[in-house]
């Protein structure tokens, strides 16, 4: 029987294991793809990571110390350098081997945050994402961690999906009256999937009228690209521009930790959009945790994930076939000409 | 290795969904056998049952709202008739089709009670067990529900066995001493099995004494009907009438919801046995309600139900292959006359 | 797939229930590798266990009583004696017969303890361990038992390991610091295997100090004999005499009863030595059990035991070997010559 609820665990792919100021001098335990993972600085500051199991009798290392730039195992006392080679086991009557090695993944640290590679012992073959704005002068940006029960795909269909909105979201930035027609433009490439809307109106909930009170039509752009980053970005008129950037970390199954940048431009003085902008976006995504954590429960329960989806649907198909592909190790030809959809939605 | 631990699961047959009462304007989550389906009233107050699981996004229908007499999903507002059909997907442009339905089950509404058909998209083949006594002149009639952690078969062999009655309930209404032999005649037909206790003393307990002060035979049945009908039917002299009707719900394998109605006829004035009835009827069950426990956590933690019965097993192990049978949908013939055994007891 | 996981289980070998004070008049409820079995003692007082499941209905004995030397079921009242056989059926017209009896273990009581062969049904072939001093003059003995969360092998490994005092108990009899080369031998039979220190020192800690203020070499064995003794003895000059037998009962897979009896010769006062035992091997016990539940919560996140050893994990593989060879009923030549070998560690 093919397994209907695992979702594809994409291994070979770059994710965020923490902000860069959560790594101290202690070990930091953390879980990626289900595994424990055990992150660490070295003597240089250098960021580290092991599979959190020592070789030796399979304790977490996470429970012991860095000495001397090594992490050391709290059962037997083993060290364990960045690369996971055996620095030293304390008693034997000579040096440790290959075989005393703790599995180690790769880790890149930029624009402060800890990056780490899905595959233990793997070779990165494409570097970690590069967030645009985080530095951009005018723009607001907010960094926030938070976590969902939900796969990668159920996380990231939900982040970019749009239906959804006059109902979860019911009044904060859409409604279920006077629909209009719009043109969704749906562009597919061998890494990525992106939609642009067309012809939209200016929202009409909260979001809508505070950003540009004179209405107009609005640019807006939703993408996923491989592994697990998700893009929302909307220009309203010539003076407001938001970037939502979220990188996805499958701490598990059906647990998600997401890792938003939001980037933000606007007609309104910082000093009002900042209070406003935390916990606007912590309601709504408050109200996406409880339907992704009541969807995964129900699939859990059912032993299936068995979706009907419809023409707008209009990326969580995409994405779910990209992750796939990606699982499978099939990266596809990144130089061919994307595919181009266009649907109507009705918003 | 055949499973012998899982309860046969009979999805042909009528099961209580809830009182009447218990089902307003808002939707109501209920299991049945351990599927989630989800009750609701259309805009006539006609009661329906869905599969809890939109088939859009496999969220539970429940967490939404009944909106023009269809069930609206929390998630993207898509709407569902009585019988499944999908009947508005917002956002949508154009009408759902039928691979937009959600699976209903069939619900008729008696006496005061919600029943629902066990299998998603089947058809009926019978009618709901009907209550002989629930109105009828001059009986005390008292309604209630109770739960059990055991299978329809494990509550339905205790809830009509007596041999336990003089330990687990000792006391209440059987002693372990002088004990005098009966004859007991089991008739089992395709569809259910009776046991006649002949030549029963008024038991020597509490409501034996209240019943019948001067003794005198009883006349005593026990019976179980397909699906999940078990009956308590006692007649002491001529004055006093009970019959306990209870129609058990299988929520989980090991998890069962009694709905009892019981019908007394007594020499006693109403206002003296009102006030008794259930909570001795409640003590008898919670004794039994921890015995059922025990049995199904023995059962779990070994891995299988297996049991060693005797010859004063009366109707257990009938039970056992009536539901065995349905479960395979072999319903023999109604028509052929019924088995005929006669055992002595002594109780 | 191998089972990476499940630890070997001993059934054929005696292991301790209870201490016998623990047992009085009412049944007792314990497991022994994993399943529930149900300790009484008959009209005599003798001991019996049975498997803690009424052949009847599959409820546990040991929710019923004693009854004229039987255990009696609480639901129905089945009786029955110490060896199984069923006494007594409550209702049913004539003798009960071979197929009501219950499984039995063969219980022996001697030293105070309780002991069960570890077979329901089997006949032993050996005589429960025998604790040497626990009644020898200038001795004095504690009794203690305690649990911890990890199999008979990960309990006796972790008893019977120099290396990691150093560092899970750091300080309180070993230290990191100013190692020196010791030869260990270790000898392996055919149901044991034992290791002698030659060349220790006085352990630095404040064990070492108290015993031996002027130093000197000790002599230390540690010891596993099948299924689940482990012995620590050390001599320190001609005073001190320390012998810690521990009879391990496997609880269930990944949980381990340790009965431990200290037996302390010193050359210090009773009056002193008796308040401080206790609460130092609680405290030496405490860190253990901390180590052990994490490396235990380790292998079964990952769904494996992988263990890399070095020459110093001097019994650990021997231990499991004996374990794997007695699951499987491969009990070797008791009389063949022990295997010898020699090792450096630097403690």
């Amino acid at each position: 029987m093919p397994d209907l609820l695992t979702p594809p665990r994409v291994r070979r792919g770059w994710y965020i294991a923490c902000p860069s100021d959560a790594l101290g001098a202690a070990p930091r335990a953390m879980r990626l793809l289900g595994d424990p993972v055990v992150l660490f600085r070295d003597a240089d500051g250098t960021a580290g990571a092991l599979v959190d199991r020592c070789p030796h009798r399979n304790v977490p290392l996470s429970g012991g110390a860095v000495v001397d730039g090594a992490l050391r195992c709290p059962y037997h006392g083993w060290r364990f350098a960045r690369d996971g080679r055996c620095a030293h086991i304390p008693a034997l009557d000579g040096p440790p081997g290959a075989a005393h090695s703790a599995d180690a993944h790769t880790v890149r640290e930029q624009q402060g945050f800890v990056w780490i590679w899905g595959q233990a012992g793997g070779e990165p073959d494409t570097d970690p994402f590069h967030f645009s704005l985080i530095d951009a002068p005018g723009y607001l940006v907010v960094r926030r961690e938070v976590a969902a029960t939900g796969s990668v795909h159920a996380v990231a269909e939900n982040a970019l999906d749009v239906p959804h909105t006059a109902f979860l979201h019911g009044g904060l930035f859409r409604t279920d009256r006077d629909r209009a027609p719009i043109q969704c433009v749906v562009t597919r490439w061998a890494d990525r999937v992106a939609c642009e809307y067309i012809g939209e109106a200016r929202p009409e909930g909260l979001v809508g009228r505070l950003l540009s009170p004179s209405g107009g039509l609005v640019t807006h752009f939703d993408r996923f690209i491989l592994p697990s980053i998700v893009q929302v970005e909307y220009r309203i008129g010539e003076e407001n521009h938001i970037l939502v950037d979220a990188a996805l970390t499958p701490v598990d199954d059906f647990e998600t930790r997401l890792t938003a940048v939001v980037a933000l431009k606007t007609r309104l003085p910082g000093f009002l959009v900042r209070p406003v902008v935390t916990p606007f976006a912590l309601r709504i995504f408050g109200q996406d945790q409880v339907i992704l954590k009541e969807q995964t429960e129900s699939m859990q329960h059912f032993g299936e994930q068995r979706f009907v989806s419809t023409d707008i649907d209009l990326l969580g198909p995409h994405i779910l076939k990209l992750l796939q592909r990606a699982e499978r190790g099939d990266l596809g030809d990144l130089d061919r000409a994307p595919t181009v959809r266009e649907t109507t939605m009705r918003v």
